[in-house]
């Protein structure tokens, strides 16, 4: 079967294509003129099964895009929760979810997952490949390159649209990090030393793929399997349609560790990995930042869209401070719109259990809202088509004082219902705030 | 007695003064030529008494600094309603609070929580000469001019350290705003039309000050008293060096109206108000939007620090999206970040429950945590000082996995522990997202 890239290189305009242009009021050809360049992506699974109605598209000129994260971990561990948390995705209006789980029976659980939802769905495949020899008494360290692509292969047949692979975490883009595994000059408090301390980084490596792969990388002296044998994921990914969604294995943790020398050698090995993909008809998205001060979002978006060609660019936040645990949403909020204004195509929602928790349903709501707000905040900067059109709906019908027919347009009705109703107001045409001083309200005359 | 600007251009480096450098890590002297320059506003009244230990100082090269409405409405009237938002406030740590209260005894409200507490205090008087006429059976066009000058007598004599007079609403500035008197084209919706449905803004007037004083203004067919009689009004605030807050009451309250004519009409006038202030020796603040699309955040900033000889600027929030009820305060994070890495000195808090209810304590404290990120985050862009050490010692905390000494140094510790607590790890030196696979543990050999 012909790819969405390819088709579109054939001149074909797909279903898929078809379906996305309409929903954001674009012209196909055009559309899948940008599908045929890479610079966007349509992931969409062969074994998924291809309803129109569930095509999205993420890249350049389309609306910005958010995703979930969802998973189990040893500390929670409930395919029930799971559901909850998937069903507070797609109430809360996400495009995408990633199951990320690390724990329990991970492929009944991604089946599971995949079979209720229509929202394009991506995974971790390495998580996998990890808890499998962990399962068996085995550390990370004792994945095999066959066993990584093993994992790889049961997602894609399992129908996932996309994977994170690490393929940029290079030894040479390691080197940058500094020598990890020297005694550090001095530890950070009187903990033991943690990994990587004797590197120059502030947090060394904080995603987890990247930190897989560079410890067995280093471990074994061997080159990352799935960049040495980048063909043979081109070629799976090619049998699927699976779209890759390059990781950014060395991403800052960070404000300290922003735009440095690791993250940009990591970047230039992901570029060039973008354009092998394009050559082959395999679609690709490229995973970015991370920690990121506000002065430095756009310079970031900027070159990660320069140095890829365009490829379409999905965040996690950026968040632009350390010190908001527990509302890191609303730092991601601050990034995520800025970074999608100067580029971004797609927000991975942070949710407010970000660095101190494995989220829970209703953490995975707030996080979806809070980035939809920073995506629609950046689609109306952009003027994308229909994105202004919903405000100014909203405020005529707010200046109306029409509460039955605003409500239910806003971004998230259930909440305004509920906080409208928290203080009701003795006038119903009012809220509780100004009451009978409404600046909406006719002239007392 | 001389107020702060007075003492500063005498070259006297006042206790306020001394107590903000040494805040701020300035230079006293320095800070003192931007006192006298009118660029940063140190609102102190005279008979609030002049604790060194509560100055604050709002303006250029100053941390951007915030502050918390509260105050009753018809709907939540009760005292002690208004003390939990006013500890809300202070705990969530907020700069600054105003009584916005419409309803109940406003004097002794005011009286009350100026006396609880030690961050900058500010009102809006208009409200209680509007409230006062209410009371006798009347209306907003019943207060005349020496009613509205006495109410900013009394809170002037009660010791709040700035209060709001919307001066700027002139006849000139009104009249860009269309014949609001005219019959609507179209009503926006099954309702009767509302006051202003025929001049040509999607919003109108929605500051409720601003909404008094222009259809006094119509009504009575005269200029705003406040600023007809401005030269009465300098001389009351050098009474008490009381820091007027220059309300824009024809500030955007719907994208579509941002940065239109009638916002800059005022502005104009705003800014020869901040001439005049200056000339008299009185300390200014210049209040901005409201609702704002994200590209349009930082031109708005630098037009009106130019027009207004860089005066401290006072933002409501700005929102970057009209579509966010209930949840803006995410949406005012994202405008008051950029609002204030462009400028803006001085971020009015913007609840969960604008738009739709009077906020309680909870909202107070959310939204006073979710502005704080907003100016942190910008105060890291403008490598204020101290501002990124704060992050740097977070990070370093974080990746020893030292929770005990990081938790008390984030934003908010309590909310932090709260969700860390909510799915407890079996390993208490991670967190429950990724439990043994973390980042940051030692290498599994």
């Amino acid at each position: 079967m012909a790819t969405q890239m390819q088709m579109a290189r054939e001149g074909r305009v797909s279903p898929e294509v078809e379906a996305v242009a309409r929903d954001e009021g674009l012209d196909p050809e055009a559309l899948a003129g940008d599908v045929a360049a890479g610079r966007v992506a349509i992931p969409a699974n062969f074994r998924r099964g291809r309803e129109a109605g569930r095509s999205r598209g993420i890249g350049h000129g389309l609306r910005t895009k958010t995703n979930a994260n969802i998973g189990t971990s040893r500390d929670s561990c409930d395919l029930a929760t799971e559901r909850a948390k998937l069903r507070a995705a797609e109430s809360g209006g996400a495009d995408s979810v990633m199951d990320l789980s690390t724990a329990g029976a991970l492929r009944a659980t991604r089946k599971a997952l995949l079979a209720e939802t229509d929202l394009l769905f991506g995974t971790v495949p390495i998580y996998e490949a990890a808890v499998e020899v962990a399962e068996r008494g085995g550390t990370i360290l004792d994945m095999t390159p066959d066993s990584m692509f093993a994992a790889v292969r049961r997602h894609a047949e399992d129908g996932v649209d996309f994977a994170t692979v690490h393929a940029g975490v290079t030894r040479r883009a390691i080197s940058s990090l500094g020598d990890l595994d020297a005694e550090p000059d001095a530890p950070a408090s009187g903990n033991a030393p943690a990994w990587g301390d004797g590197g120059g980084r502030v947090c060394n490596i904080v995603s987890r793929g990247g930190a897989f792969m560079a410890r067995w990388m280093l471990k074994h002296d061997a080159e990352n399997p799935f960049n040495e044998r980048f063909d043979e994921m081109l070629d799976l990914a090619l049998e699927f349609d699976l779209t890759l969604s390059i990781g950014d294995g060395l991403r800052p943790g960070a404000l300290a560790d922003a735009g440095d020398e690791a993250q940009m050698a990591e970047l230039v090995e992901i570029a060039a990995l973008v354009r092998r993909a394009r050559e082959a008809g395999v679609q690709t998205i490229v995973e970015g930042p991370g920690h990121v001060p506000l002065h430095e979002v756009r310079a970031q978006m900027e070159t990660a869209k320069r140095l890829t060609g365009d490829a379409p660019f999905y965040v996690l936040g950026p968040i632009v401070t350390d010190v908001a645990a527990g509302r890191d949403h609303i730092a991601a909020a601050i990034g995520g719109a800025l970074a999608a204004w100067a580029g971004a195509d797609f927000l991975c929602v942070v949710t407010p259990a970000e660095h101190l928790a494995l989220p829970g349903p209703e953490d995975v709501r707030e996080g979806v809202i809070a980035a939809r707000i920073a995506a629609h905040a950046a689609d109306i900067a952009l003027d994308l088509p229909g994105a202004r059109e919903w405000d100014d709906r909203v405020s005529r019908l707010r200046r109306a004082q029409d509460w039955d027919a605003m409500t239910p347009v806003l971004m998230d009705p259930g909440r305004a219902k509920r906080v409208r109703g928290s203080v009701p107001p003795a006038d119903p045409g009012t809220c509780s705030m100004c009451g009978p001083y409404c600046v909406f309200r006719p002239p007392v005359s």
